[in-house]
């Protein structure tokens, strides 16, 4: 659950970081940014702030936006009625993302998991995207990310995006933002 | 036909405007700009310049770069495989862009059509895209482009990419470009 007032900021926080790296927006793109909590209220810990540029039955992109060491949590995205998962690039834009997928494990990792839920992040495949690098992940592969120390700007290219499959680690997460009051 | 200066040119022209739009990009992608001058060795005049981030079976995505006035000939994206033909989104993301597709025309057209190649333009609904602005192309449908006075830098979001499968209005045209020497 978010407040109203802690949406309002979050939103005006991602508008400003997408100004600065001069990525342009229309004014109706500007008033639909979506702030995703995935409903666990902590969401400078765990969060996501996104710009849904296009997303059809065939293809989608979007623009992410992560605040210094926030994090996407872990999930997946299954397949759906015969089709395999949906496939997904991330690019850096802006700052650097640190990228956890399935394989070889680092430790230390160079991200933060968040104290209190370690039982939810459990790849630990590292891939550190600066500006301009870039990933495919393949479908219905488990993978989290999180904002280096200025955050990030990541541009998603994919399939079609049905946010409400995919399929979290942590079994408390909502991916629908519930805001109060 | 390029002549290897006219390439070498381009290419350094190409990375100046995306670099001065903030856009980055890895040293392997610096050195894998696709300059197409369609076969028709007037490049200044009908071109475009392009870096292909991601084309896989499901989706692909493109960085395309038009210098002012520069013209991507009419064309379209045929069903191949049993498969629709590609869906492409086109984001404007520096400078404006002139996008000519099927339906109703205009007249007079914001952009300028190439002298001595009107036959090879037939399709004449304006769609002008300014920064932030985009617009999504169903499948199979005649387009062409053109860069405003400033030129332009448009994302493109799609299916899968296969230019030569593309079907250009202009039978001379040749997709892959041959430089001299």
């Amino acid at each position: 659950m978010l407040t109203p007032k802690e949406l309002g900021s979050a939103r005006l926080e991602t508008l400003r970081r997408l100004r600065e790296a001069g990525i342009a927006l229309t004014e109706a793109e500007e008033g639909s940014v979506e702030v995703a909590d995935f409903g666990l209220g902590a969401l400078g810990e765990v969060g996501l702030e996104l710009i849904t540029y296009v997303n059809t039955d065939r293809c989608c992109a979007k623009e992410l936006v992560l605040f210094p060491w926030q994090v996407c949590p872990e999930h997946r995205h299954p397949p759906i009625g015969g089709e395999p998962g949906k496939e997904e690039t991330f690019r850096c834009r802006k700052g650097v993302v640190y990228l956890y997928v399935e394989g070889p494990p680092v430790s230390p990792i160079k991200g933060r998991v968040p104290k209190g839920r370690e039982s939810a992040f459990t790849v630990f495949h590292e891939v550190t995207l600066a500006e301009g690098e870039q990933y495919t992940l393949r479908p219905d592969t488990l993978h989290w990310f999180q904002g280096g120390p200025e955050g990030a700007i990541v541009s998603e290219f994919s399939t079609r995006s049905r946010d409400d499959s995919d399929v979290f680690t942590d079994p408390g997460i909502k991916r629908a933002t519930e805001v109060s009051g």
